[in-house]
């Protein structure tokens, strides 16, 4: 039975953005009830008036649950877990019972916010929206940010908040780089984040993530992504 | 009596940073005592080995308290108002007890790392580093991030994430506006943002805030920028 059985979650996603996806994934391994309405960014769906009644920026995701009304999608995740995990998925998922590690889940959504979601949207803009290749300077700004990532993961033992099961951080990062991994860019350079989405896969979060990758690989091959390997 | 007398808190921090300082005025809202070392990003001093031993890509801020290291200034908010805030402090600054505030106080930092922040910091880089002015695109970016704020705070009735009293948010965003007002950046055309400042400078945080505002004009007075209006 879902979570919030009665309630009306209602949320806002267009399928090929990665905060989106990060949210979705929750709602999968939360089980909760929602209503998804999909908006298609490509037809400029998010920029109609009806659109702009819910979100002013025609910004995305965005959720409305009993009346509230929220966008960034790292505050979606964490409110999630709050309305709607127990106190186990809380603990796994949060760290509520730790604040070291709470921290360091904040530390890490942040890292992702502010360092590495926006290099891997500006390398997929162009392939997702107009069937073209990232610039160079997108490329390295990418390989950076990738460096950065495999250090932090580097940094720990096993998940990207030092915990030992993933975590939302786990979910946010990895919803960005399943599309690098789905478009073949060459991961295995970078041999913590290489091993930390090995484990990633046989985790907790297993099925749920399973899912997720299916889904974009529909779209990778209605995409027709040219095949061999992919590091820029 | 400092909060945390006989505890180890070390904060390492740029004056001229905006997360640096939001953190900083944290600190003494919360009256914790706390190792400040100053590194003067203008001299280079977050590039020496020894700095980044404790910060391996030179980033600031960052903290360690008892063992525990961390970066992201907004994750630091947070950690240190659960960690050394008294339950009413927690629930005024953080909304703890209160589940639709506490994810609008998340969707605040965030809108302000993922789109606030970053125009401010572009807009003042020039006029720090360089002694220059910035570009007319870095201006209209930081027009369309106030219009952003401005509407953000439009939406609620006192603070930044509808609470009646200023969180941790108001902290973070005042944190980059200030430098503006110090600048003479002209701010009164962003109605809701301008009251919004005048209410913060009158409200719990009068005293830190205030403090903040002088130490910053005396960087102002140093920086001997031009006094008449500056609205770019």
């Amino acid at each position: 039975m879902a979570n919030n059985k009665g309630n009306s979650l209602i949320f806002y996603m267009f399928e090929l953005n990665t905060s989106c996806r990060a949210v979705y994934i929750l709602i999968e391994e939360l089980n909760i009830e929602a209503t998804i309405q999909k908006i298609d960014m490509r037809k400029g769906e998010h920029l109609t008036d009806d659109f702009k009644q819910i979100s002013p920026l025609g910004q995305l995701p965005v959720m409305i649950d009993n009346g509230l009304k929220l966008s960034e999608s790292s505050a979606i995740l964490c409110y999630l877990v709050e309305q709607y995990g127990n106190e186990e998925q809380q603990n796994k998922l949060m760290g509520i019972n730790d604040i070291k590690i709470r921290a360091k889940i904040q530390m890490a959504l942040y890292f992702n916010v502010s360092r590495f979601y926006k290099p891997v949207a500006d390398w997929l803009r162009p392939q997702i929206f107009r069937g073209s290749r990232p610039t160079e300077g997108e490329c390295l700004k990418l390989k950076e940010a990738l460096r950065q990532l495999n250090s932090l993961i580097k940094s720990y033992s096993k998940y990207v908040a030092g915990s030992d099961e993933p975590t939302v951080a786990d979910i946010a990062l990895f919803s960005s780089v399943s599309f690098l991994q789905v478009l073949n860019y060459n991961l295995l350079q970078y041999n913590s984040l290489w091993n930390w989405l090995k484990r990633l896969k046989k985790s907790s979060l297993e099925l749920p993530i399973g899912k997720s990758l299916i889904s974009l690989q529909e779209w990778q091959e209605e995409l027709n992504a040219k095949s061999n390997e992919n590091d820029c």
